[in-house]
């Protein structure tokens, strides 16, 4: 497989993740005619069955990181080459930046639609963020869920697992995470989902976007040097 | 498998579509009485678990396109004949017609239903229809997403990936395009699903109706073109 | 595998069909306090992901047909002899009635709880019944969705098909043809899982019983016969 | 694989469990501001799909019990060593509590939270209790349940059955009881999902914790002893 097709992958999976979470947050979360809005639960399994879908689109032929958290700890964790490390999170910035561009132009189609902090999905906590919970709160979430995520991602790929339900279990785990995180962060556990919409929302969004890259990064990297204590590799 | 045996699962599977997926937001979307209705949440799974049925059922027989952006996309690709794409697109029409029909007899038996613009699960876009999205955001949200759909396709049934996994993957993503587009335009990336209740429902949703043939069949094709880039077939 | 394993595998999984089923509809459809209830997605999940949880459980016994009129359009096709067609049958009705009487204890606990027409999920149609649809879509539906239903089953179950997917894609199936038609019929496509509530119900359920015993037999022969026409087998 | 790292991969695995499930429940079960919350449906969810992410994580190095119930049955159908039992219990205990445990500093971080009896998705039965059923009511319910459920797991990890779909039978089964039984119980089906929050929730939490100890272990008992009547072993 050529690098750049592994690459380019990862940016179409980025792309896609980003672009049906973030809007399906952003367009059908809240429905104020017609139909209820998709709810916690909808925007859940936006991002989760996004996983499923890309991981058997593109797992073939990249892994279907989509997430530079995953992709770190693949480099700790010694399953991937610094060289694809710094190819594969380069792809996945590119690939989520540019489906927050698509979301915004889409949304921004709509008389109703207005920017407001944390537009389009942005990850972030505090007063005036859904729960209101606060920075402790918001980055134990990430770290301990970042590390559970990898933790399956370690134990469905590992080698008595079974490898045609590993991209179901994994984009499981993914919805899971997020039934219980949105109301504290939006739930990012993905630095590259937190970037794309942040450079478009701006203000507070881009503030508050370190904690989004920093825990999950810890997170990952904690799972990649524990993972032997839980599960086989 | 004689051609006549294969169209005539497109036709089924077509009917399938258009009965579960236009059936469930007509009939059960919204519920004034009992339960909570389905709201966007079930109407983007009855679309998407639409395909995953459908795909185990008829996809060892025609493929299960039932989608004629599909069939065109597969025949750009050189996995379709140009005979079996007319005989695919006449059955599929064929089917979204006759699911139409008998969703208008089975919800004109409620004293409660009346005709309204866009009936019956029609597709359509601007001032009255749902978010009140503009023509521009129509078109890029129904060529993105059928760009993608295809994408996840031809990712999904590539050499060294899980067959047994293709279907539900691809049904997921029909679900996950329900999630983000129904705002915009109720989500058609497939002509026929369009042209079904569209004959039913009349007036705009006819006028409309072009939008839903382009911008699907654009997608697909512009998928099947640049498919190589991104994934391996 | 003996004959009467195979009957005792029919019963409990209609038992569970119906508990899962009803019970959901009864117990938590609507909710008065805490969490909002099912809605008409969650009552049709159970029903879809009952038959998922049986047919892993139960199919390499028996099959999990788990329903009279899959039984019987089984023995049309000539896939089930007469002798066990009677013997499902019995089981059936048995597994249902004893699901719905541990339903009728268990609702019965608490103080919220009364009996009113219809009651533990029982089928019916007409004037204060959710939507209100009269008899004849009432019928059609019934007949139409039951036809949909045995080509799915027999086209999953075909000989080229993926036999590991078939009862993820027939449970699926059923859920479907509750996100269409809890409004109409309450959804039965089954004769022992509306026999197992009406039993209990009493009164004008027991009045509307008819219809969905002959409703769905119908549909499912119909398919038996015509099966050839669009799936193989 | 060694004894200790089975023990650990059930400790990791009811840490999830709790994790997810209780914190569905008590951080996104109802929404105050923004999309509706996960309401029964998602909470439901959450406690069946955190048992299909897990089953393929520690399925193939513990057989993912995360269950003292599913343990004891296992033990007395002699699959499962007295040993063994000792070290999965006691390691399924210290995750749960762990689970809670985080669960309870990550909830305390929003001004919003306030314990009150029953926090932390613990559960119980009675007057103030979400649908107010009495105590024959919540122990016939854990009872039947955690028998069905032990059901599915005999069944659909028999040997004639699919070993692949196994998990995502036994944690859509764990859904459906949820499904019906949250109005009653909370459901439990599993002490150790119990314990967990109970110990942090206090109080009347405490004082019902008995039946969620003694029902499901006699309702999983039961199963092991009637299982060759119904599937094979």
């Amino acid at each position: 497989m050529s690098a750049m097709k592994k690459y380019t992958a990862e940016g179409l999976g980025t792309f896609a993740l980003v672009l049906f979470g973030c809007g399906a947050a952003t367009i059908a979360g809240v429905s104020a005619t017609g139909p209820s809005g998709l709810g916690l639960l909808g925007i859940s399994l936006a991002f989760g069955l996004a996983v499923v879908a890309m991981a058997y689109t593109i797992g073939p032929i990249s892994g279907c990181h989509i997430n530079p958290a995953i992709s770190v700890a693949m480099c700790v964790a010694g399953k991937l080459s610094a060289k694809d490390l710094i190819g594969y999170v380069i792809a996945q910035c590119i690939g989520a930046i540019l489906g927050a561009a698509i979301l915004y132009v889409i949304a921004t189609g709509s008389a109703g639609f207005e920017m407001v902090p944390w537009s389009l999905g942005s990850n972030g906590w505090g007063e005036g963020y859904l729960g209101a919970y606060d920075m402790k709160s918001a980055f134990i979430t990430e770290f301990v869920f970042t590390f559970l995520f990898l933790m399956v991602i370690f134990g469905t790929t590992a080698k008595k697992a079974s490898p045609q339900m590993a991209g179901l279990a994994i984009g499981i785990s993914l919805a899971l995470i997020h039934f219980v995180a949105i109301p504290i962060t939006g739930t990012s556990v993905n630095p590259a989902r937190s970037i794309g919409p942040a450079i478009f929302a701006g203000g507070i969004a881009i503030q508050q976007l370190w904690l989004f890259i920093v825990a999950p990064l810890a997170g990952g990297i904690f799972a990649a040097l524990l993972r032997k204590v839980f599960v086989d590799d």
